[in-house]
């Protein structure tokens, strides 16, 4: 825990909290009130001593017999890793992935709030996706001055990825979410999560090719 | 190599490749003719030693003092990736997330062909999103006859996830692209490749909540 009592957690920990929220959230609507860390085990593939050991985290205790309660342990799970709040976004990049996210309410229901798209096509800016304004990529800092954002989602092309979080990072946005598969170098105090569809796409493709590849395999770690 | 000449490699450097492939795409944009493993090295934050072991991987070796042939190092690892093959999916639920996917020229470039969308949902059963059709998810197997794929790419709520995986697995489906946070569990043989894309923002909130957490993060093993 740091000096404003948040709770820091190692990576693949935070990783799989959401697993744990997926999987209580289908319990939920199933109306089972509780459940025990061996069910999430066989269920998520994962230790139930992990399990265990990353629930104490967030000051969840299970009952000896009973388990967790489902409803308590959703709560806190969805409260922890911020799905309640609002986090106000920049979206770089209105072409067709852009679009995408920004059509996607799978989003928004997880907190994310696009306040305003930029990017550098004529023919785009000016226009609206989704309900959401594009506006050129040089009118980001006067917009971060109007509706700031902490959050940049990079959706451009490869080739201009470092020049937008760039001029991201100058105008005062805090995290980089890049779907590109450029690697934008950043300042030290910048949070830089990526989200590699496209090398995704890549490990399926060979191991398919490969019959003998039994193992699956998951982005981040287990 | 197996039996069949194919390359077998490890996850990691599979995760490495695109960006190598979006960086040389950016130089032959600029006509830029040859690079050296410590150029890639500085742009792309990657041990240059580690960037030439996995070149050799695909028999591409830097000259002294020249370094790669930059367009002979991108047409290796587009050939490479299978980003130039067409590989024939099929999209378990055609949601807002599902339609942005398939909306994603992107995805096209990058060899994936969404041969049909399945949904259990009346309203969308019937219908068409992105110029491909809905069809009610029990008619999978009998699609797969007709048209088959190799990939699902699954898009329904987290706790349809297993019920969808089940159906195309025991149509013949060999690769799953997971999108939701729920961890399926499928036979050795099937591959799976997760994107936790509310995973990956379950980090974003909790890095920038910690000013103190300076590191850059990414899914996969850097």
């Amino acid at each position: 825990m740091d000096s404003t009592g948040h709770i820091i957690l190692p990576e693949p920990t935070l990783r799989r909290l959401p697993w744990y929220l997926a999987y209580v959230d289908t319990l939920e609507q199933r109306k089972v009130q509780n459940v025990s860390s061996t069910t999430i085990s066989k269920a998520l593939n994962v230790d139930s001593s992990q399990i265990a050991k990353d629930l104490s985290l967030l000051n969840l205790k299970g009952k000896t017999r009973i388990g967790y309660n489902v409803s308590a342990m959703r709560k806190a799970l969805s409260a922890f890793l911020g799905f309640k709040d609002s986090h106000g976004a920049f979206l770089l990049g209105a072409g067709s992935l852009g679009a995408a996210l920004i059509n996607d309410t799978g989003l928004s229901n997880y907190g994310l709030n696009i306040l305003a798209a930029f990017d550098c096509n004529p023919d785009l800016i000016g226009k609206e996706v989704g309900g959401v304004h594009i506006y050129d990529i040089n009118d980001l800092p006067e917009m971060q001055k109007k509706t700031p954002a902490k959050i940049a989602i990079i959706t451009v092309p490869a080739e201009n990825a470092q020049d937008v979080a760039d001029i991201a990072i100058e105008a005062g946005i805090k995290a980089l979410w890049n779907f590109t598969p450029y690697r934008v170098l950043v300042p030290e105090d910048i949070v830089v999560s990526s989200t590699c569809i496209y090398a995704n796409l890549a490990l399926i493709y060979n191991r398919l090719k490969n019959a003998d590849q039994s193992q699956g395999f998951c982005d981040g770690n287990p």
